[in-house]
C-alpha cells in the first residue's frame, strides 16, 4: 500500500538563498512565474517571480527548451542554471538557466505591466483587476506586512500567557449597536453580522483570564470614506485581573514593541522595498481627551464644535502636536466621554461623565479603541436601563456579570487601519487584499 | 509627561508554575477565580482557577481577610501565601493564604458545580448557560486544544513558505454553488456569506504561490446533524507548482505530524486530563473512491446505493477497515468521482470521471477535502459552460487563469471536527465555542 508521510523537501530557489546557493557554486533548480521578460535578441532576460522576490534568469542559446519556444510573461516555468555575479539583478546574482520548461502558458497578455511603478494606477483600476496587480511587487510587500503584523500580535500575546479563541460572526445582537449593522436571514429568525466579538471576548475572560481574536468584523458604514471598511480585521483581546485601565495600555505597548521588532528582523526585504521608516513605540504619551482638545484648540486657534468627541482633523493634528512635543508617533488619549462610549465602558469613578477608556492614535489616526468594562452586574444593568436598553435582550451576555466576573478591559486594533499608517498609504483600501465598500463586492 | 513603555511583568503563580516556586521557598501572589470553594469548618479550601489550570488555596484563622469576610465560588480574588507540598492537590502543593483580598462578587450564586463531571450534563444545558459551563475544567482543556491545533497548522505552513492571507466573508458569489449559502443585503444588493475562500486562496497562489488561511466559513445546512455547523473554522491553503495531488496530500501529512507533536509538547495537560490518545501521522494509507467503496460493500456485505459519493456510515467503515490493515487513524480517500466534486477540480486524465482529488477520513469521518484545481482558462470555461454556468459571472476569478497561473491546488481542513474527532467527542457542538445551528443563534 502507497503510503503518504510528509512533505517533500523543495530545493528550489528562493530569493532569501541567492547569496548561499550562489556561494556554493552548485547548479540550483528554480521555479516561479515570469514576472517580467525581456528580450535582447541574442538572449533574454526572464525576471521569475518567487515566492518571496525576484530573481533575473538569462536565457540564450545555450538553454534546453522544454515544452515551448517561446516564454513571456505570466508563463508558469521551471529550470536549471548555475548563479553568476550581477550587480544589477536583484540580490546581486543572476541565474543564467541550462533548461527552461514551460509548465503553463496564459491565455492572454497581461492588462497591466508589473515592471513599472503601480503608483501610476489608480484606486478604481488596481482594484478592478486586483487578482493581478497584486502580483506587483510593492502590493507583495505590504500584504506580507500584513501578515507580519497579525504574527506579532499572536506572538507577543501567546507569550503573555493569552489564550486564541473564535467567536461567532453571525450573532443576535451587536455589540455597538447602532444603525451600522449588516442584517441577515438565519432560517427565517433575525440575525446580525458582528461588529466585533466584544460580548464574546469578555465571556471569554471568565474562562481563560486573557484571550485574543483576530478576526474579521463587519460594519455597514453608509459613508464611503479613506479609512473606512465595511469589512476588516479586527485584533482584539481581553484581559481580566486588572488593576487599571493603563494596564491595557501597557499590553499594547509591549506588543507594538514586539511586533515591531518582528518585522524589522523578519520583513526588511518588504520594509526596504516599499521605504518604511518604523516608528518608535519604546515610550508612548497619554493625555487626556479634554485636555488633547483644548491644547489642540488654542495651538490651532479652532473653536471645539463637538465636546465628545474628536473629528478626524482633531486627531491628526494631536498626533502632530504629540509628535512635535515627545518624537513620538503614538499618543493615548484617555478618558473619553461617557456619552459616546458603548454601554459595557466603566465609568471613571472621580467624574462619570468620563469613562475609563483610550484610544491609540498613529501618526494622526485612530487605530485603537480600548478601555476598561464593567463588571458588576447591578453597574451594568443599571447603565442599560439608563440608555433606554432592554437587559432581556443581553440575558447570555449579562450571565458573566451575574455568575462573577473578575475587573477586565481590552482593546480592537484595525489590522488594515495600523498596516496603512505604517506605509504611508492614504488610502485604507491599499491595505486589504479585497476590499469591500459602498460599491465593491468584487472581487 | 506619563509615559506607557511596556507591559509590567506580572509574576503572580500559574500552574506551570508550581513547582519552581514551591522550590525556591519564597512566599507567592496568586489571582484568580474561584472555582471551587469547600468550607471545613475551622479552614476552607479555596479551588483558584488560574489561567492555565488550578490551585488550591487554603484560608484559615491565620489568614488577613481584606475587603469581604465570606469568599464562595466565582469570586474574584488576589491573596499571597507559601506553597506547601500537598499530593492531594492539583499540582502536588498547595497554598496557604497570608492574605486574601475579593476583588469582585457574584451577583448570585453559579447555577453549576464545576467541581462535578461535566459529562453528567446535557448538551442543552450547557451550550444554554454556555459563558459559565465554559469555565469547567474540561471545556477549557478541549478550547486550548482548539488553539493549539490552529497554531500547528500556521507554525508549519509559516516554516514551509506559506504566506498567510485574509480574504473577504462578504462575497458576490458562493464557491461551491447549491443552497446552502447565506444571504444578505448589501446595501441594497444582493450578496453572500463565503461557504469558504477557495476562490481568493487560488487568485493568492499568483501572488505568493503558497497561501493560508484561518477563518470563519458560513453554510446554511438545513438539516441538522452531529457533525454539522452552520459557521466553522476552515483551515485552507493552496499551493502552486506541484507536481501532483499528492503534493498536496504530503504537506497536510507533514502539518499532522508537527501540530500532533505541538501539543504534545505544549498541550500535555489538557491532554491527559481529557485522556486523550494522539494518533500517528508517520505514514497515511491511501485508497481510491472506487475500491474503498468496493472493499467496505464486500467486507461488511453492503449494498452500494450511491456510487458517486461516501455515505457517512460507509466512511466509518473505511476508516474501521484500514486502522484493521494498517494501524493509521487516518485514510487518504482519492480520486473522487467528477460528478460530485466542485466546477474547479481537476479531472484525471486517464479517466475523466474521476477527480485528481481526496478527502481525508480521521477515524472515520471526514475531516478534509482537497485536490488539484484546474490552471487553464479554456478547460475552466469549457468546464464551467458544461455545468451551465455563466463564466460571465466568474469574470474576476476566471482572470488567473486567463493571465496565467501555475499548476496548483489545495484542501481546506474542519477544525472543529479534527478536534472533535481528537478528543473523542461525538457531537462537534462540544468543540466550537458558540455553535450555530439550525435552533441556535445565542450566546
Amino acid at each position: 500500500m502507497q503510503m503518504i508521510t510528509g512533505a517533500k523537501p523543495n530545493f528550489d530557489i528562493t530569493s532569501a538563498g541567492i547569496a548561499a546557493a550562489a556561494a556554493s557554486g552548485l547548479p540550483v533548480n528554480v521555479h516561479g512565474m515570469v514576472h517580467v521578460h525581456r528580450d535582447m535578441g541574442e538572449f533574454a532576460f526572464l525576471i521569475v517571480r518567487l515566492r518571496d522576490g525576484l530573481i533575473q534568469c538569462v536565457v540564450d542559446q545555450c538553454t534546453e527548451l522544454i515544452g515551448s519556444e517561446d516564454v513571456r510573461d505570466e508563463y508558469a516555468i521551471r529550470g536549471t542554471g548555475k548563479l553568476y555575479a550581477e550587480p544589477r539583478a536583484p540580490g546581486g546574482f543572476e541565474l543564467r538557466l541550462t533548461t527552461l520548461e514551460v509548465l503553463n502558458k496564459p491565455h492572454s497578455p497581461r492588462p497591466i505591466h508589473l515592471g513599472k511603478k503601480i503608483s501610476h494606477m489608480s484606486l478604481e483600476a488596481n482594484l478592478a483587476i486586483r487578482p493581478i496587480s497584486l502580483r506587483h511587487q510593492r502590493q507583495r510587500s505590504t500584504f506580507r506586512l500584513q501578515e507580519g503584523l497579525g504574527r506579532g500580535f499572536r506572538d507577543y500575546l501567546h507569550g503573555q500567557g493569552f489564550t486564541e479563541i473564535r467567536s461567532p460572526k453571525i450573532v443576535s445582537a451587536g455589540a455597538e449597536g447602532g444603525s451600522n449593522i449588516f442584517r441577515l436571514d438565519y432560517f427565517g429568525r433575525k440575525a446580525f453580522l458582528a461588529q466585533s466579538p466584544q460580548f464574546y471576548k469578555q465571556m471569554m475572560v471568565g474562562v481563560f483570564e486573557r484571550v485574543f481574536e483576530v478576526a474579521p468584523v463587519f460594519r455597514a458604514e453608509k459613508h464611503s470614506t479613506a479609512r473606512h471598511l465595511n469589512e476588516y480585521t479586527s485584533m482584539d483581546f481581553e484581559m481580566g485581573f486588572i488593576e487599571s485601565f493603563e494596564d491595557i495600555m501597557a499590553m499594547e505597548t509591549g506588543m507594538l514593541q514586539y511586533a515591531l521588532e518582528l518585522l524589522k528582523r523578519e520583513y526588511a526585504a518588504d520594509l526596504a522595498l516599499l521605504g518604511v521608516e518604523l516608528p518608535d513605540a519604546t515610550a508612548i504619551p497619554q493625555v487626556r481627551f479634554d485636555v488633547a482638545k483644548q491644547m489642540v484648540a488654542e495651538k490651532f486657534n479652532r473653536k471645539i464644535k463637538d465636546p465628545y468627541d474628536l473629528e478626524p482633523e482633531e486627531e491628526r493634528l494631536i498626533g502632530e502636536l504629540f509628535k512635535e512635543k515627545t518624537g513620538s508617533d503614538f499618543i493615548f488619549v484617555t478618558h473619553y466621554p461617557s456619552k459616546k462610549r458603548p454601554f459595557y465602558a466603566m465609568e471613571d469613578p472621580t467624574d462619570t461623565n468620563f469613562t475609563l477608556s483610550f484610544d491609540l492614535l498613529f501618526r494622526g489616526l485612530e487605530i485603537t479603541t480600548g478601555g476598561q468594562r464593567i463588571h458588576e452586574y447591578d453597574a451594568q444593568v443599571a447603565k442599560m436601563v439608563a440608555r433606554d436598553m432592554n437587559p432581556e435582550d443581553f440575558e447570555t451576555y449579562l450571565m458573566i456579570h451575574k455568575y462573577g466576573m473578575p475587573p477586565h478591559g481590552g482593546l480592537g486594533i484595525g489590522l488594515e487601519r495600523l498596516l496603512m499608517m505604517l506605509i504611508g498609504e492614504t488610502n485604507v483600501r491599499n491595505t486589504v487584499l479585497f476590499p469591500r465598500d459602498l460599491s465593491r463586492l468584487d472581487p
